[in-house]
């Protein structure tokens, strides 16, 4: 008892310094009650003012006046001592009381708004201008002492110090101020990381040799890839964020699988199309003027591995596509927008989970993932293809349409995890390979996958992810109907593969470039 | 001209404080030689005096003693409003002028190792003493005042600043004060990134509402997965980094076939075993306490797919098997070290790469990857198999080396691509069916693997990442020659699935837990 008392802090003091000066009453009401003492200065100590509570200003508890435009006020010794100094040691006491010092026991802050400035104006000097300097300064103070001193650095904190004051009579135990602290270093983290990200992007900095990353939680998911695993997922900026709108909770494999539709689907540009994700590969592509046909074309590809997968259109579902749609098992779909008549049939079913995307749209120039203890990071892959890059090496020259299918069959396999290989027709996959060792073994799960639900007549055309090591590959897929073929080259058998596409009238287009996916 | 001059800001007075106090020799040469008046306290001061330069202490700069043994030194007025004041604002030459303060145009600072402090020591009082308040606050004062003031707050920089300081005659320029500030709003982010995670640890949170990720840069890569991507590689710690010892820089796509045999040799516990990885998915596996014979079992796996793959043995390497691995194209070979002689024989392999993880450990608990502005994040799944976990539910039993089977060839179907299936025989996988988005393809490319590459006679053990939907899988394996199949359960038709395991005299085990990996 007598140790859980001495854990206790009395507080007397609070020095409150705010930007958002929001929800300010019922904090001050319980400070009040509490017998608290209240510093303040500037917009802050007129809010409280304009409230009716007793308040001093910062510049009378300092006897110095605030200067700069208020950018020096409270970095001064007798606010950051009043935090900073140690109860329980006499030397720190004497230090006080020889300066004539007072302690201060409570500190609640919160900064300029950084973040949304930088969202919301563009002129840099005016983006500095909201750093914030005092603000952080004396959030550190408090949070290092939170032995001695209690730190509230949001408005979301308000209510948890109104419970603790009440609940321990004007007290705080250490538990409350170890919270706090932690939370504030967070937000000194966060803020200074904004700023940081700010500044390299400015500067154009890709690899800054110290990188910060910060996000906000989005939510807590019920597990990871698997039940056993924990997961949560966090957002990065407040741009561009998924909105679902119907159905269960999301889970960490529903949102990885939405975010490589999404990346799929942003690689259309402005053509209208679906994709179908299982296991976070394509099993279904089709781009179609018409979208209940993108559809019905994309689910044919490979009609048993749709099965409870995610499908994505990029347009407004209407109530024939619903019908459609809800014939078979999703998991989730993903729109631009619903129609009315289609939500209301969507939502016969309740394991569906909707998702729109009318407002995503790309932010990001970089991915990363880490692996134990390192991060490795890489820009995107969604460059739009340019034709200059392309070289027709075979004989027989591509008219536009047959250009056109190869650049799609391309498109979609860079999203395929290698080794990929890509089949389609029409602007369609009809065939998908993904995630083999050898080229060879995607070639053959691409062109099983066409014979087992697709007619191999008419124009096929292949697309491989980087160059094929040996002829074998694409020796196969020409004997299994395909008529065009586009790949990356750079093997050294480069001239026996066109050699032999010549012998076999092929459509053969060098790529240049590799798309390898893991 | 005249724009430029007013980009350029002469040093008159540098204020100085470090906690690393290296290397300060040349650097105050350069300020003494353009008359600089240094300002400094403590052990800085000190440092400075044993060098033999002039130096006017803060407490006399600033009229106040330092207190608190040092927590309050700098963070004074004087001290602010000196970096603070916008040169070109009369009111804040006045503010300045009325306060007798004078003006600070560089700052140099370093702040208390707190990332060294909590690698060395465990006791949190003394780690949360090493929490600077004063450093960072002025280094983000100047930072802040870049278009007027320098800051450099890393020894780093120090040639930076030398040479611009010489190149201008005692000035710097606007782009390099820039600079500097972007590199401080790095330091002061990682700083607190660091204090943030080491708080969030010591309070057992595991997903905080804000996030920040802090990582130190490796090395920037020659490109990413593809040659038109750009790639680094970033450390979150230091403790824990793989040692190439020979060959070629490592690529993106090096990293992430290591990482991935690392992070499965790390599954294995004390069992000797070899691991071969191509595109990120292993390609042969095989446990044995004989380090040659375990890697010959492992490329018999799929010989074929190992060409230009990334081996890891978790043994140190011999001439024996250096001369056995020097047989095929490898690109990396990772071990737990390397004998002279198998060194000697590698090293006539120009492309080869050599690795030693003899001091690669686990770290982090969890792992996360970002699409587009997200972040996914979730925990490990190295946990070790619990055998209480483990359900027989066939009429034959297996004994316990046919358990350990099951368990080996479902510890690496967790790491294989779902969904994933996996064939063993003595510790080693004969067949590996990865990637695909249907599970009976899984099965299919598994059967193909292991009736290609392996004999098929003997106990044959199957390992599925999550359960069959539907009886085919099974049969299909069954039929192949696999006698025990050990999979999650879950799937409405379990029962269904046991009678046929019975009907077949195949022993079937619930692994109760699901292994998706994507």
């Amino acid at each position: 008892m007598e140790n859980r008392k001495n854990l206790m802090k009395k507080i007397k003091t609070a020095l409150i310094s705010l930007s958002d000066k929001s929800n300010l009453l019922p904090l001050l009401k319980v400070l009040k009650k509490n017998k608290v003492k209240l510093i303040s200065s500037g917009g802050t100590y007129q809010a409280i003012r304009k409230l009716k509570f007793e308040c001093l200003e910062i510049a009378k508890f300092t006897n110095f006046n605030e200067i700069l435009d208020g950018r020096v006020k409270t970095l001064h010794p007798k606010i950051h001592a009043g935090i900073l100094y140690k109860r329980n040691k006499k030397s720190h006491i004497n230090d006080l009381k020889k300066n004539k010092f007072e302690s201060i026991d409570l500190v609640i802050v919160n900064f300029y708004p950084f973040e949304k400035t930088i969202e919301q104006i563009k002129n840099h000097s005016k983006i500095i201008e909201n750093i914030d300097i005092g603000g952080p300064s004396m959030a550190r103070s408090a949070a290092k002492n939170y032995n001695d001193v209690t730190i509230v650095s949001s408005p979301e904190n308000y209510n948890d110090l109104i419970n603790e004051l009440k609940l321990n009579k004007g007290s705080t135990s250490l538990d409350f101020r170890k919270k706090m602290s932690q939370l504030t270093f967070a937000e000194t983290a966060y803020y200074d990381s904004v700023i940081s990200k700010y500044l390299n992007d400015v500067l154009n900095i890709k690899f800054p040799n110290k990188k910060i990353i910060h996000a906000k939680l989005i939510e807590k998911l019920r597990y990871g890839e698997n039940p056993h695993q924990e997961g949560a997922i966090y957002s990065m900026s407040q741009k561009s964020q998924i909105n679902q709108i119907y159905g269960k909770k999301l889970s960490y494999n529903n949102y990885n699988d939405i975010f490589t539709a999404i990346e799929i689907s942003q690689s259309f540009e402005r053509k209208k199309g679906t994709v179908i994700i299982k296991h976070a590969n394509p099993c279904g592509v089709s781009l179609d003027p018409n979208g209940l046909r993108s559809f019905k074309s994309a689910l044919n590809c490979d009609p048993l591995s749709a099965f409870g997968g995610v499908v994505l259109c990029n347009f407004k579902i209407n109530r024939k596509l619903a019908i459609e749609m809800n014939k078979i098992f999703l998991e989730v779909i993903i729109a631009k927008g619903f129609n009315d008549d289609a939500l209301k049939i969507f939502k016969t079913k309740k394991n569906l989970r909707l998702i729109d995307i009318s407002k995503v749209f790309p932010n990001e120039m970089f991915k990363f993932k880490s692996f134990d203890n390192k991060i490795l990071i890489q820009s995107n892959k969604t460059e739009i293809f340019n034709s200059k890059d392309f070289e027709v090496v075979s004989k027989i020259k591509p008219n536009k349409f047959q250009l056109n299918n190869l650049l799609f069959a391309l498109n979609i396999c860079r999203y395929v995890k290698s080794n990929a290989i890509v089949l389609s027709k029409n602007m369609t996959t009809i065939g998908i390979g993904s995630g083999q060792p050898s080229r060879l073994d995607s070639c053959n799960i691409a062109i099983e996958k066409m014979t087992r639900f697709n007619k191999t007549n008419g124009d096929i055309f292949a697309a491989s992810d980087a160059f094929f090591p040996f002829v074998d590959g694409i020796e196969k897929l020409i004997q299994s109907g395909v008529t065009a073929v586009i790949q990356p080259s750079g093997s050294i058998r480069d001239k026996e593969i066109i050699k032999f596409a010549n012998s076999t009238n092929t459509i053969l287009v060098f790529s240049k470039k590799r798309y390898f996916s893991h």
